[in-house]
């Protein structure tokens, strides 16, 4: 099952230390010219070494194989492949008879009777570079249907943005290596990390996600309802450990009093809202108004510090971690997150289209 | 879309106020005995008025049209009919026109360009009707492979249970209208909800789901990851606005020292864990301990009180809700989770086993 | 795998001799009036003892559940029940330990460990049905865009149309009981039929389906080519043998030179063709002309004769058939022929459609 | 929607004339060894000038990048890569402004609104290559489960295998280069493209396939019945026009007294028998006798004879194919035929297991 969508399809392939990473990206519309700049830049974006606390550098090219002709998109398949450079294998080596906590080691075992020891093989967070290729492309025909999507940083650990901070579409996510557009918030992620680090541990936080320029219609009730197909996308990344939209998880302690979407016209006739504790969604479907989502990731579960484990064999012994891990999942999950939500948002345009004849 | 799930596949249909709601349950193995009161029990537990805060009152007896034979599954579909006999849609009638802040009304009105007025249409929470029976009849097959699946009320507005709190296998959750299996918490949740309903207000809360004796190896990653399809399911109920599973969102202010699953050999010599904090389940795949989730669910939009509205025309008025509504849809929600969790883990069932070759 | 079709999926559910066949049409587009007189009519032909050779009547009446306000479809699910008011089971007391060769009796119980034994249960041909049902819902909405679909019989057993022949719109079809337009045909297949009937025979034969006013563009290359989801959804009717389109198998001994449809501009400044030797489909997507097919059923396997026969436990017995049975499923097959081609057209323009974006 | 299977998926990628195709197998099993000489010469089976007919040389050599590791698959995705080394593209030049008559250049044009004009594109034959070497790890898995299946040419044109010929396992299709096991028919076959070829002309054909050792319960009634999955598969093969499984078409013209498959028990106590007209399915399910089924090619309708056409500005040109083509899709055809037949029943035990719980 490694492929996500309706009618626009991504399936990815992979193990972190083979040979590629490969993509195909299914459903893209015909006629559309592609910028493969800015495939790169958000190739970039999720690089290791780009944002704070890791080491694996790799070029990440991806190379376009198929569906294109010129850059422009020929409504086929577009295939491509991101080259492993940088498989440094022998890092791994202590751990290959030792499951590492909190890693998918022992359930690989368990549902397939082996496993790809290095690098945690296919479900290694290198599979999301395949992602964040795809979602460039889906990005890029959301915006010239006037749609943009916006991810960042929304807390690490327990330093978190201000609850009165309001992302607006000129701020700079990328400016600093955490990810988190409100500067003296990112320094404090920043010194927090870089504590974490020292101390051999790691640390969880939030990403929030926009989507703007929504048109009201998208979704398809009642199992596709559009937080369904964003929810099933979030929660299919690494260390993604809870899913939110609108209030969240605080309309739970809420009265009803607290938390109304009251209508209204808006000054050139439309409907509008006076609030947006529904974040853009109602009965599954789009209100038009800002989509706004949160995905909860835990620590990254590999620390520098030795750990009790099992080997496969039953027998106890500790692991030490080597190689190269990050602090948190976080500041590079702010590009996976983003191309998750392009990837539905695109398929759920597609799909409401189909539904209008 | 109103079809959800793999190989197991639930497939509804149904106005609140038509003349009843229909489900097509495909993918049941042949030859298990169906308990058709067990069917009727989640149904009673589900039912307005037997939990606290609603008032109609319908049989919702559940006909079987196929796919049994003297109770017996033919491995065929099962349909099944929940009439809607208690339909009072005069009481609805001075919404006709009005779209009610925080439900679907306008964002179908707006996809589809008409609308069922009546009691919500297809919108209506009504349509869990059908998720519970279809649960039903997975719940008895997943116990006959061990497994069993528990969903209570953690919280209601701002009253949760503790901590330290424990779900235990003999916890009764119905033994009360609120559905929460902590005796003192459940008298602090009604007192709440009657505080609620005397103000014309409505709360949010909180439904815990564990799942019991599951084996190792459900789950398909990378996009059929178990989360990401309990996910997807639980996000299609009705006010749902968050879903999380292990330590979910306070994972995020985590270190990585603190949520710490080490391996351990069980007595039988089996591979357990000393925590739980991923919640039975690492990349993507169950580990064998117990699966934890919560849903977050937001109040109920529709108040005693006075709302300001708009109508199809851009016309503004008030809207003066008459009609039965429920004060929280949490009690009603907890046979609904387990419902859906039931379909999953079945499902995941299925295609596990299926790649067994 | 009760369900077919990608974004417009019919799923369906009933025995034979249970209490109702029921059936679910799900991505109807909203705002459609459905004419039910259509349906009845559509039902009638497709009854036993409209047309040639068969006893069992029933009004198979369709009574709609949901997805219609005042005839018009909401965009939500058409659920169906068509009551099974006649089922003799008496009459197939003496086949319940018994296998008929040639039907799905052994398989379903290889396959189930059970089988429902009254009137072939789920492998009926009554399921057929729903498919009718379904299909006029399809064709009113395809036939206001221009779109017009028929059925006819071709063949039954050595008796054909003249391959001099060619269907026009108004010819009449359902003029005779064994559905051939060609008046001088049909009365030689009736003789025919008869003469099976007297010596407790039956016959296979043909159906031919034309699509006429097709836009260009309709099918998903590679693997949801045009031909192929007409392929199986005509595969799966019951008794079908084979599938063809265009010149089908013809195709196999021909040359190339006899098989041109060179390209030429119509009056009206279009791209037309001289011929139509590939069905109006290349690569998978309509070229806008008349798509042509063609399904191939086998003789009913059910004789009025004694048939040596297997028990589950592998006892030899001879099977003495009582009951009602056809002595041809061809002109029942046309308008489910008709109504799969339906159901497969319009969900192939709503999936085209999403991809012009 | 370039993926086909349910619980096995392949998904395909790629232009003819573009630098690669790529593939991603799916659902493949874990634990299972690969042997890729075997897909070598499966490959090499299909590859042009193996056969009669074609003279574009290409190794086809697949790289097969994530899912196996030293040689056992991990239950992970098998991406592979086959380089388009021989792309002459210069030779299609005066091909670009003008549609190839029987191509799909004209609706890819219609619906895509560009193309590449390079070798068909997207709608080359070449693309089955994928299809060969997926289908050729499928083989050796159903292989472990006693399945074998065989391809070959039945007829060519006017000159087919006899009807009383029947395809033995030790036959040999691949002694000579139009794939036929019948040693004289073979070399007539052989005379008839010679002669066909010097005349500029094309010849149409059928394959027949033979699936041995099915297990029974193979196939999901009603709309996966095992004939529909295997005819769509087959009907999306580049030039198929037709599919039939046991008597296929030829029943239509016989008497039910004529196809009758009775019982019997076999000298191990199976059920057997006594003939197979129904080709090893009934009701969908497979009924453990062998599978039969045949598909129909059509000429290929580039000729290197001079062909009128139309340009995308309507303009009227005559067309001179140059390039390579083959004289006869079906000798090529044949492994493909097989490759599509070992993925659809590889996939139905999947999902056959699945159901056994």
């Amino acid at each position: 099952m490694n492929t996500i969508g309706t009618l626009l399809k991504l399936t990815t392939a992979g193990e972190s230390h083979g040979p590629a990473l490969v993509g195909i990206l299914d459903g893209i519309p015909a006629g559309h010219t592609v910028d493969t700049e800015r495939i790169a830049l958000e190739m970039q974006r999720r690089r290791p070494g780009s944002s704070i606390g890791s080491t694996r550098r790799e070029p990440d090219e991806v190379r376009i194989l198929s569906g294109l002709l010129n850059n422009v998109t020929l409504g086929t398949p577009i295939a491509f492949i991101i080259d492993n450079t940088d498989a440094r294998s022998a890092d791994y080596n202590n751990m290959q008879q030792l499951w590492r906590p909190g890693h998918a080691d022992f359930t690989y075992q368990a549902k397939y009777g082996l496993r790809d020891v290095r690098g945690g093989g296919r479900s290694s967070a290198r599979e999301t570079a395949v992602r964040v290729a795809a979602g460039a492309i889906a990005l890029q025909i959301l915006e010239k249907h006037g749609i943009t999507i916006s991810a960042y940083t929304h807390s690490i650990g327990t330093v978190a943005l201000d609850d009165k901070y309001t992302f607006a579409p000129d701020d700079d996510v990328y400016a600093n290596p955490v990810r988190c557009p409100h500067h003296a918030t990112a320094e404090r992620m920043e010194t927090l990390l870089r504590q974490a680090r020292s101390e051999g541990d790691t640390l969880g936080g939030t990403v929030s996600c926009i989507v703007r320029g929504v048109p009201t219609g998208l979704g398809e009730p009642l199992y596709g309802k559009l937080q369904s197909t964003l929810a099933s996308a979030m929660m299919s990344i690494n260390a993604a450990r809870g899913f939110e939209f609108g209030d969240g998880f605080d309309a739970a302690s809420m009265y009803g009093s607290q938390s109304i979407d009251a209508f209204r016209l808006t000054s050139d006739g439309r409907v509008g809202f006076t609030a947006n504790h529904n974040g853009g969604i109602l009965g599954g479907i789009s209100t038009g108004a800002d989509i706004t989502m949160r995905v909860a990731f835990k620590p990254i579960a590999t620390m520098m510090r030795p750990l009790p484990s099992l080997g496969p064999d039953g027998s106890e012994a500790v692991l030490q971690p080597k190689g190269r891990h990050d602090v948190s999942a976080v500041p590079r999950a702010v590009p996976v997150v983003r191309a998750m939500a392009a990837l539905c948002v695109l398929d759920a345009i597609m799909i409401a289209k189909a539904r209008k004849l």
